[in-house]
């Protein structure tokens, strides 16, 4: 392998494309495991587990001893995307360009398929992080936990479903935040900060980057949200305006395209102010934050 | 709290009752804590995180110990009756004699929460077990996330489901035996190997009762399938002759009432045979058995 200085984010989607590909071998059941692997392996750009092994090594932790983790990561995000797309959820056909799972595997072997996820991803990282020790997996699986469930990405996505079906307490802008700040920001959040962990950092230096996650992962459903409005199907891999059509709650349907766009140069600024002030320096995130910015044309 | 030798099924069950009431506290997102409380908290014989705090009693361990891992189990239990309800899987509208999750809840919040459960279980092993060394705890979940996922009750799921849609692959009584083995016996499993490991068991001893677990779990699922023939709404807490309507795979459909009331009478001897061989004594596991036999008339 070549050395760490010169990981570009290609090698580093390609490191977490293979172990992917090498974890999600296909077992007994075969549907449910082909099911599993199907959404997993879905082309991306794998930006959690690149966050997470990139945090790790620009910390000058070895990355390698993350990339379970990052990949755990990933399923736990290939999991969301199933039970999401489900009919009784935001009913999507599509999903990275391709049929979403339970158009191609039914929606009983689907919902199952996320089940298996939930619980394959942990022991991925309790199983294959060989390098950690029972204290460090402990603490990553309690990440994992605190972001994947109840108070993390599943929040954020009861509140996301409420307010379409018109079920709004509070200010519209804080119900959106909230969602936002779950559904995306706390994947973000988990991805760095047990980046951060294995790396051995300092509680102070895992807060910095909780904050730079939590913008980060805000900026990015922004952008999710302005490129559903003026992308196509093809540049998308999903139905675009479909949210709009919905009525759903959006950055953009609450404050406009120009708005939208005001707030992520102001998120990203601020993602670059931190990096600046705590001297974290890091090429794959700089093109991470630049690759949007083109996409959404900031 | 009174001697331990004294404690009845009766007193392992309030103190589950009791830790559950606690542990799932209603928080924020609401409805998502409601759903998940509501389902957990169902009355119930609460049998697996009893066979969990019974198992390490019964080798000299400290049953308190594995009381968050006991009410984990409960919770990953409920997860699979919230999802196994579902309208795309059993389309259940009862269960135990209360309307199922989303009947009350709605489909989109009864998938979300059965996700929840699926991360909130281990987070409760994790977090609350004190007394728990490191070591220990990633034993115990190491054990959670074998046996509750794609190669447990996952598989038996997605088995049972593709069985339902005329989709068999081999014989057809060893696919019911796969059905049975990881649907109900890998839960009795998972309750009975994590209070050994909490107790301290050696592996022979952790075998024995896996086999144990094993025999216990398959009668478990024959005498439902028994008493969905036999019984009652009232007596079964949800519709009965269900399964037969719906032309399902089960041992009575396959072998007929006797010969399923005969491989019962078998399975319970085998069981008392091991107890008996490894001079394990259990008076809350003989009441285990004769309960099942009462209700089923053996």
């Amino acid at each position: 392998m070549m050395s760490e200085n010169e990981l570009t984010m290609k090698d580093l989607i390609e490191i977490v494309d293979q172990k992917l590909d090498e974890y999600m071998i296909v077992q007994t059941p075969e549907d449910l495991f082909k099911s599993m692997r199907y959404t997993v392996l879905l082309p991306g750009k794998r930006l959690r587990p690149v966050m997470c092994l990139e945090t790790c090594r620009m910390l000058g932790g070895d990355f390698e001893k993350a990339i379970p983790t990052a990949c755990a990561i990933e399923m736990l995000h290939a999991q969301t995307l199933i039970h999401d797309d489900l009919p009784c959820m935001d009913n999507d056909d599509y999903r990275r360009g391709q049929k979403s799972n339970h158009k191609v595997f039914g929606e009983a072997v689907a919902v199952l398929a996320g089940d298996a996820l939930l619980t394959f991803a942990p022991q991925i990282i309790l199983t294959k992080s060989k390098d950690l020790t029972a204290e460090y997996k402990l603490k990553v699986l309690n990440e994992y936990h605190q972001y994947a469930g109840a108070y993390g990405v599943i929040a954020g996505q009861v509140i996301d479903i409420e307010s379409e079906n018109g079920k709004i307490s509070g200010e519209t802008k804080d119900v959106l935040k909230y969602i936002h700040l779950h559904k995306t920001s706390d994947l973000f959040k988990l991805s760095i900060r047990t980046g951060a962990i294995i790396a051995g950092a300092s509680d102070e230096q895992i807060e910095v980057l909780t904050e730079f996650a939590e913008k980060l992962g805000l900026a990015f459903q922004i952008a999710d949200d302005v490129l559903d409005e003026i992308s196509t199907f093809e540049a998308l891999g999903k139905t675009p305006g479909k949210d709009k059509n919905a009525g759903k709650l959006t950055y953009v349907s609450l404050f406009g395209i120009e708005n939208s766009k005001c707030k992520l140069t102001c998120l990203f600024d601020e993602c670059y102010d931190i990096m600046n002030a705590h001297e974290l320096k890091s090429q794959i995130f700089t093109d991470i934050i630049e690759g949007i910015k083109k996409r959404v044309k900031i």
